[in-house]
């Protein structure tokens, strides 16, 4: 094994109970011990505040097992440490980025070899931080739906953080992004990033959204051919309204809840596709395909500046709960960086 | 062109009107001319009535576009009549069996020369017309499921001829069929084909289904692996209870309706995928796949009888009206055969 020194406690967002941002302090813990041959401990320089880790302070999204389940974080840019002794691929220095389960808000953390991307040169590792939830999270909903070029793609939610990524996506795949999102500076962020239609929905009567007309309109009446969701609720409902025949759609979030009726007669005579997904319980060989089609797919479009995020603001650790109660806002447009080591 | 001296006109059932089995008649119509080069004519020998030709003829289900909107019929088996220029894989006399879009009652009808497959020598032609549409429909959504051997299938409505067709492939291609019928004797053929754990959803308050505890159980807690849902409403909710981490529910039929509700958060965490899916509207090239996918895969288990359909009743074409009238009271057992020509 090839360690550099390095110090016995770290720094860590520790959720000390279920609550609020207040119930986030900064605390030593060990610094995490390679178990594995095939284990990577990565020195964090870089992270961001997911939707994710807010749940998880709640007390609602408890980390899969096997993972410390009161330090949040899922995603990292830094360099590596210390290798075990059957990796190699990687050296200690090294500078890489990719996602865990939980425990990025941290100064370590460690991880298996082939979860680990390579941070392309033009970026700074302070910056990448920032990239990898997003992009995989969209990249891998797009390998979902069997997204090919030239289809349409209604992407929801689309001035978050995975609605920015997946907008470049699409276009740099040959697709075109429409999207969707509560206000018209929300579409600004997206439209800056090339979105090609972008709808704010209107509300019936009983409150439901309504977008499917403006979709059908934007797509010469054929209707969208992938939907990327992170909204959920009546929104499902109303996506199926708004689909090509043999349309996919993913679901990756439940922004407007877990409840949705749904016209079946559509799904059936439409052959229609809804497929629910969520990177965090994936098992270890499913985290190595998404990481693999990462690297291949996507990291290029992010050396070339092709797929970039905005970034609203950046926290350092410390101020962890600050960075919390931002997100929660709602009122924040792109990514919520976190800086963590120099 | 080989081409047998064949009647100009021939004897098919025709949908007189939007009604009931009362619009049926039978009258003389043109026999169907070789338009394509890969065009082969069946002399049909022998049909089956599906629930399809009872919506169509209720005005509920028109024919696709270049398909007879009056005459109904979905399967077919019977004997080479003439073929195009461009066939050499049939010739006149070959016995063939298949699926169309169309006018399938009715002594001739054309197809595309990939859409045929041969009849096993072990089967009767007059036995062959009720074979097809049930096992195509039942193997393609299990493809479209990804079905795996070992996974648990749940099918409901499992005493129809698909539900029958799939507990059989089930068990052929090495899963566990589960099955869901309204009543105890519905449930007893599927036993005689191998059904592996029989339930008669009980209702809730509201009139809803409860099976999911009982599929539960059946499979140790985990749920199943793959839904072939007939039924579609309220059992689509249900269904969702009952199913392991990454499931997936092809919705086949709407015998229950077409409105349900649903909760997408056990669709998120657990991954599910529910696709709808109809044979019917499929394009030629789709057609094709399906008919060599089930020359592969189906007719040897046809042929070595390890999977056969119950018939519980066979009329002549002239019959027809009777036949829709038997299925239409939802009291069958098993296939209603129609014997066209000798």
């Amino acid at each position: 094994m090839t360690e550099r020194p390095s110090p016995e406690h770290m720094r860590a967002a520790v959720i000390t109970r279920p609550g609020g941002p207040e119930v986030l302090i900064i605390a030593p813990r060990p610094v995490p011990a390679l178990v594995e041959p095939t284990d990577v401990r990565v020195r964090v320089v870089a992270s961001a505040l997911n939707r994710a880790d807010l749940v998880q302070r709640a007390g609602r999204y408890p980390a899969p097992p096997g993972v410390a389940a009161d330090i949040p974080g899922l995603e990292f840019a830094g360099v590596v440490d210390a290798v075990g002794a059957g990796v190699s691929s990687w050296v200690p220095g090294d500078r890489v980025f990719g996602l865990v389960p939980g425990a990025a808000h941290a100064e370590y953390l460690v991880t298996h070899a082939e979860t680990l991307a390579r941070v392309p040169e033009a970026l700074d590792l302070a910056d990448a931080g920032v990239l990898p939830e997003a992009t995989i999270t969209a990249h891998d909903a797009l390998r979902q739906a069997r997204f090919a070029a030239g289809e349409r793609v209604l992407v929801h939610a689309v001035g978050s953080g995975v609605g920015l990524a997946a907008v470049q996506l699409v276009r740099a795949l040959g697709g075109v992004p429409i999207g969707t999102a509560r206000s018209d500076a929300k579409l600004e962020a997206a439209r800056a990033v090339g979105l090609e239609h972008g709808i704010v929905p209107e509300r019936d009567a009983d409150g439901a959204p309504r977008f499917a007309d403006a979709v059908l309109a934007a797509t010469d009446g054929v209707g969208a051919d992938v939907v990327l969701d992170l909204v959920g609720g009546s929104y499902v409902a109303e996506s199926v309204r708004a689909m090509a025949s043999g349309g996919r759609l993913v679901l990756i979030g439940l922004l407007a809840g877990r409840a949705t009726s749904l016209d079946l007669s559509r799904v059936l005579t439409r052959r229609l596709q809804i497929t629910g997904t969520v990177l965090r319980s994936r098992t270890l060989v499913e985290r190595v395909a998404y990481t693999q089609a990462f690297v291949r797919d996507v990291v290029p479009l992010l050396a070339s500046g092709r797929v970039r995020l905005p970034v609203a603001a950046t926290y350092p650790l410390e101020e962890i709960a600050t960075a919390h109660a931002l997100l929660e806002s709602n009122e924040v447009a792109g990514k919520v960086g976190v800086r963590v080591t120099a």
